[in-house]
């Protein structure tokens, strides 16, 4: 299997997605890649986010597609070289691709060797479930089961407690801890500029940061950047 | 129907709801309240969250039980003078209602007079649904539908855009313009330390600060304390 799991499509002061040119490039080399528009941030509509993801895709050498400009998006997953979910709001992709009934065939096609590359909410898709999103809950989806690609969840745009804050809203850590008192699974906080690429039994943290590693029953730990295989 | 909605239980720097202290005696009166600790901020128990209210409502003269503790929860909800739900994490709350099938039997007591009291998710509650939490959603309740005693939803803790953060995470404004794409109803965001506080047909904005309205295909607007009631 492989993935690109980003924790954020853009970050400060640089356009959508050129800090991770690089990686992009050495992960897709192919050329046709589908994307999938359904997490709509700011509600744009799926042509609009298609329109501007392709536009960075395009400059870069690959041929992009919308996943719903596909009169049959199960067979464009099989003759994509690669799929890419955008970011957005959680709740909204999920409903979108339950109610479509691409949810399985997507997990299925990226589980035979379709390379996906998720940002934000396309990276919470990869974990067990969304049960770590950042987001509002918005619209309510059937189901809040993920694509299941790695064995833990993912909290992306991972923020450190403020220290000088005086707002009493749980920090991001505390809500990680209180989602083990009812979950099981580890839970990886990816700051924002930094992403982990799974080739198969392989898994490396890369980007400038350290990430978050929550398991249950235990303080959560900083892990640097290279080998974290041991997760999978 | 009788009403506190309050953003926050506690405000930096002071103990557990004692900033209300004037506010709550005046709203109930009675003596015997109902403590819903479902919410389990922290994780902590129904016995454990119970306690830390009680101890806050006893020294102020009332009497206080965790509707847990009852044989009948309907019973007692039927028996008390007021009921209070406590903050957490909204999804925990909801689930557990539902699933202990109180949800209606609270929204009837609540609309026949029972003065309901909500902080935080408690407050979330009041809303029509629990779309615009802004907690983790990390059990998955049978439904976003919360107990619709007021016609709009709570956006608690309301939080305004940091102009010096370099976080590309959304603000809460665009959290809530993106509600607004799939739901139809107004939001209020109340700031930490003010309340909404509802006598039959009047609403009031209580507290320090003024709160942010936001309505679907209108720019958000401020509105001062004091008379809200073109809201119900």
């Amino acid at each position: 299997m492989r993935l690109l799991i980003v924790s954020t499509s853009s970050i400060h002061g640089k356009p959508y997605l050129t800090y991770l040119e690089d990686e992009v490039k050495s992960f897709f080399q192919g050329k046709k890649i589908l994307f999938v528009p359904y997490a709509r941030p700011g509600g744009i509509s799926w042509d609009e986010y298609t329109a501007k993801a392709s536009e960075r895709f395009t400059e870069w050498g690959f041929e992009m597609t919308g996943i719903h400009t596909h009169e049959d998006p199960i067979k464009a997953l099989a003759e994509a070289d690669g799929v890419f979910t955008g970011g957005g709001n959680t709740f909204v992709l999920v409903k979108t691709l339950y109610d479509l009934g691409l949810m399985k065939p997507l997990k299925e096609a990226v589980e035979n060797g379709l390379p996906y590359m998720g940002s934000s909410a396309g990276s919470n898709l990869t974990g067990l479930t969304v049960r770590t999103t950042n987001d509002m809950p918005i619209v309510y989806p059937p189901s809040f089961d993920a694509l299941g690609l790695v064995p833990f969840n993912i909290n992306p745009h991972y923020l450190d407690p403020d220290p000088s804050s005086t707002h009493m809203g749980e920090t991001r850590e505390t809500r990680i801890n209180e989602f083990h008192h009812f979950n099981d699974q580890p839970v990886i906080g990816i700051r924002e500029g930094s992403w982990l690429r799974r080739e198969g039994d392989q898994l490396e943290l890369k980007g400038p940061h350290t990430a978050r590693l929550f398991r249950k029953g235990s303080a959560a730990i900083e892990r640097e950047q290279g080998d974290w295989s041991d997760l999978l």
